[in-house]
């Protein structure tokens, strides 16, 4: 299948290249005690351990590297409350350029704190898409800062796809890759990297139940929005974008559903199994893989665990 | 200082060859925000990571593969409702043998899933010091089996000195080592090798303001015996073993108390950043680091983190 206009692998080692010295080769974890429960071999690629507590920080700092540098002076700019606000703000610091990030006016505190803590500046608008467009508008208009959205946008893709590279290059011996989708970034970028690095690796998108747009996109084969999402897994809330959801039509074997006791009970797993914390939606692929472990018996498949930015009083144990 | 009654440095590198396949040698992490906030270096040996989730299960493992094989076959006795009843079940179920944990009867039904998970058997007391005593007694006169004190033990120590062992091997470069104290196992362990290491490591033992016996009998020069204790820091409520107390005695340097509030402070800040999940215990050299920033400013300083058996339904945030 030939998609000229995507990334090619040597575009994504390079983007590897370009981000390395700004984010963290994070570990491989795995858990006897889950791989016993599970009846496969699992190996996590834990980026809840990547700066800003997010695979997110990847495609922002690809993007916002990649800028001309007479764009890259004016700044960027997005729309976001949540990890891609953060990473943005972060990328845009590490490189002493300036960042605006319209969140809406009820933005949990946590959130602005972390954006203000990367040096962000925050603009705020209406709970509503209407004004974060048009207050995102005015900004762009306003400063010429350049807009990184947070997942339908190549070189977001791109620099996702870093991470199903550094996956692979450290564990290249899986039948298996599965990652969490909501719009789609880290999903898209995955198929991609594992299209490229071997055709016969299944790759699966896992999906909340209460937020299956990619679900019924990928059997639908065109792309059905989401409506009323609801679901812990705040990070997956979101509708697939355009160019991640070609990716997964072409690349993308399956689309699994995992139901909200089924992630709450796996995140608990890695909670007490494993030790580590992750975001509910780093749960998903788990919580779908373990409702249906005889598809599973005997592989050896890798998890992505997106993300470990939760809010520790708000536990749904 | 001559002290030829404990192990030396080659015992405990003997010990680390013994208990290395049936233990993890646990990663060190470290986190700029942290190191940011306390104004100082500091690298963690997360020991949360370890089998069953602490550090005991070196001092068990160690303590059990030193058994004469004529001993070993009758198997090893304990009494714990903690991590070291855990370590003990799993060092015995690795080599084979029969262990037998001695438990109140209102211990957590989690504690006792856990023995029972490593093939351990429960022997049932009422729930008071001098039950436990002469129950265990009837187990070791009825079985045969060695008991396996938690803490005060020589191969129990040696093998919990195979954590700083690692530590300094992977990290050798430090000004301060500290670990937190209860029976003193681990405190003790760590003060020896570091002794052996570098007599110009300075040790230093953390405890809670509400199980400070170990802060009162360093500093009164005699053990004075724990009484009452109450803290989130459900590792550390034991009293000061009698080895324990003649290595600390000799071979530490400090020992800081951390209030309830700066052991739950410290424990979230481990959670939020770090992406970790640990017992209270394991926050509480933080927290008294944190509580006294001045005295560590700028050292490099490296903290074991103990253990991460938590009980999630119960988080203090």
């Amino acid at each position: 299948m030939n998609m000229p206009h995507f990334p090619t692998l040597n575009d994504i080692r390079f983007a590897l290249i370009r981000i390395k010295p700004f984010i963290n080769r994070t570990p491989i974890m795995t858990s006897s005690a889950i791989n016993g429960i599970a009846g496969c071999e699992i190996w996590f690629k834990c980026e809840n351990f990547q700066k800003v507590g997010a695979f997110k920080a990847r495609g922002a700092a690809n993007a916002v590297m990649k800028l001309p540098d007479e764009d890259k002076v004016k700044g960027v700019a997005t729309h976001s409350s949540g990890n891609h606000a953060a990473a943005l703000a972060r990328a845009a610091s590490v490189l002493g350029i300036p960042s605006y990030i319209v969140m809406p006016s009820n933005a949990p505190e946590i959130k602005k704190k972390a954006v203000k803590g990367y040096g962000g500046e925050i603009i705020e608008c209406e709970p509503n898409l209407k004004s974060r467009e048009t207050t995102l508008e005015e900004v762009v208009k306003k400063t010429g800062a350049t807009f990184i959205p947070p997942y339908d946008y190549l070189d977001v893709i791109e620099g996702q796809a870093t991470c199903a590279l550094e996956f692979l290059e450290d564990q290249p011996n899986l039948d298996i890759l599965m990652a969490p989708v909501g719009g789609g970034g880290l999903l898209g970028g995955t198929a991609l990297l594992a299209h490229y690095w071997d055709s016969e690796l299944i790759v699966i998108g896992a999906e909340p139940a209460g937020a299956d747009d990619a679900y019924k996109s990928f059997h639908a084969g065109h792309i059905i929005p989401q409506t009323n999402p609801k679901t812990i897994a705040d990070g997956l809330l979101t509708s697939l974008g355009n160019l991640n959801f070609e990716l997964i039509q072409h690349y993308v074997d399956d689309i699994l559903i995992a139901t909200e006791d089924q992630i709450v009970e796996a995140m608990r797993l890695v909670y007490e199994r494993m030790k580590i914390v992750i975001e509910p939606s780093s749960a998903v692929p788990l919580a779908a893989l373990l409702a249906r472990k005889e598809q599973f018996a005997g592989k050896r498949v890798g998890i992505i665990l997106s993300g470990g930015n939760v809010d520790l009083s708000k536990l749904p144990f």
